[in-house]
């Protein structure tokens, strides 16, 4: 079941997608289904608490960055502000002069949930959808700490809806593709720690809540983005996540508020 | 004036602090003022979307830590799932051997920005309060990122109140006390980027909403917690923060989930 967050009449709600309409999932809400796609607005898929990023999760990009395998995954975290959804532009900020893809499977929790074993982490999952941890990356080596290099306004494109029926996330084909051409093209089978074993280690430190994200590393092939450029995620079975991209002077006044 | 976040009869809402009851700031909820202190539950006093960190804004810590002093903000975030406010308990994890406190001027964003000069930050703050940015210091070193060693539920202590009337964030005494004994004591004249300047640099890179946080660094002094510690945070015409410390094993189910 492919599920979007939309906006239809001055109104916010889950929906499940088909082919030509969505079907509301908040049957409370009165709504009249189904609803034309051409009468909705599509919202990232989550408006989550928060966004946990798992560092050097593939052992191809582990190599590629001169890195050594960790024992424990690493942690850090985007800001929900980063958030936008299928279609809407990634803006280059001024402050960097190498912005880059980065492919990734996005878990999305479905249970509050505390301690919980890889084994029993497919329960509070919700499902599965494409992400892009775009990562500035001159500010990145220069900070060390990634907050401000994946931190920006639109680093976080996530979407552009929730596969709910993902049997096994540790054999999916990951492809990111810029204008067209290939640059990544991975499998989740060779993450270091698995979307599951990712999601107890994160649920042993932090409680997590219904939305939240956890961004589970990209594979090998990263690398630059510029103004005019269409950058694709596409994960086996998930999604196909689309944006363009534009550079700062572009915007318009508010494209930084999207949630 | 002193605004705290508060439960009472159901409803949760921003009240002004008296001595000894509160006044709710949203008249429209008809609540019946003045509400005595012994009938409300105090809440920690916001529930970010974001709380911005700075790392090593102290001249003294970064010479403490054997650190060059930035040219730029080094910026890291906490989970909201981290916030606990005031009287409640630091819970120590098992993950780690050695938690240390960090006493640091949080500052309140009031209205929503973007890319704000520094002279101009103070309209968009709405007031200042203490903060513990608690750190598993031996998890800081092995991870690099800080996701996971400043992450844990319960590491981000604030409050109790946010006080409103600050005219000058940059001349402040920032005093940490463990069981009573004075371990921390520095003055936020001391921060290598001030408050305001801290605000200007987080909004050239992200949206800042209402609620959300920025913790501005710690002075030196950093040392460890131990179960059973009683740990303060007190800034000059600001707050003081109290929390206790207690060992994992100690909790009742459900502590984490305090939000």
């Amino acid at each position: 079941m492919r599920v979007v967050r939309v906006q239809y009449a001055g109104k916010t709600f889950y929906a499940t997608l088909q082919p030509d309409h969505v079907m509301c999932l908040n049957k409370d809400m009165g709504l009249n289904d189904p609803i034309g796609l051409d009468q909705i607005a599509l919202l990232p898929p989550v408006a989550p608490s928060k966004i946990i990023c798992a560092a050097l999760n593939y052992h191809a990009h582990a190599e590629e960055m001169g890195k050594t395998v960790p024992d424990e995954p690493v942690l850090f975290f985007k800001p929900p502000s980063a958030v936008i959804g299928a279609w809407q532009p990634i803006v280059l900020p001024v402050q960097s002069f190498r912005v880059d893809y980065e492919g990734e499977l996005a878990v999305v929790i479905g249970k509050p949930c505390r301690k919980v074993n890889a084994t029993q982490a497919a329960e509070y999952i919700f499902g599965y959808t494409c992400a892009n941890d775009i990562t500035a990356r001159d500010l990145q080596t220069k900070d060390g700490q990634y907050g401000r290099a994946k931190g920006f306004d639109t680093f976080a494109p996530i979407g552009p809806w929730i596969e709910t029926e993902v049997p096994d996330p540790s054999e999916l084909t990951l492809i990111t593709r810029v204008n067209g051409q290939v640059r990544q093209n991975g499998n989740t089978g060779d993450m270091i720690f698995s979307a599951w074993e990712l999601l107890s280690f994160a649920s042993h430190v932090m409680t997590l809540l219904p939305g939240d994200v956890i961004l589970t590393g990209t594979p090998p092939g990263i690398g630059p983005l510029h103004a005019g450029d269409e950058v694709q995620v596409e994960i086996s079975d998930v999604a196909l996540l689309t944006n363009t991209v534009i550079v700062e002077q572009d915007h318009v006044e508010g494209y930084s508020v999207i949630q």
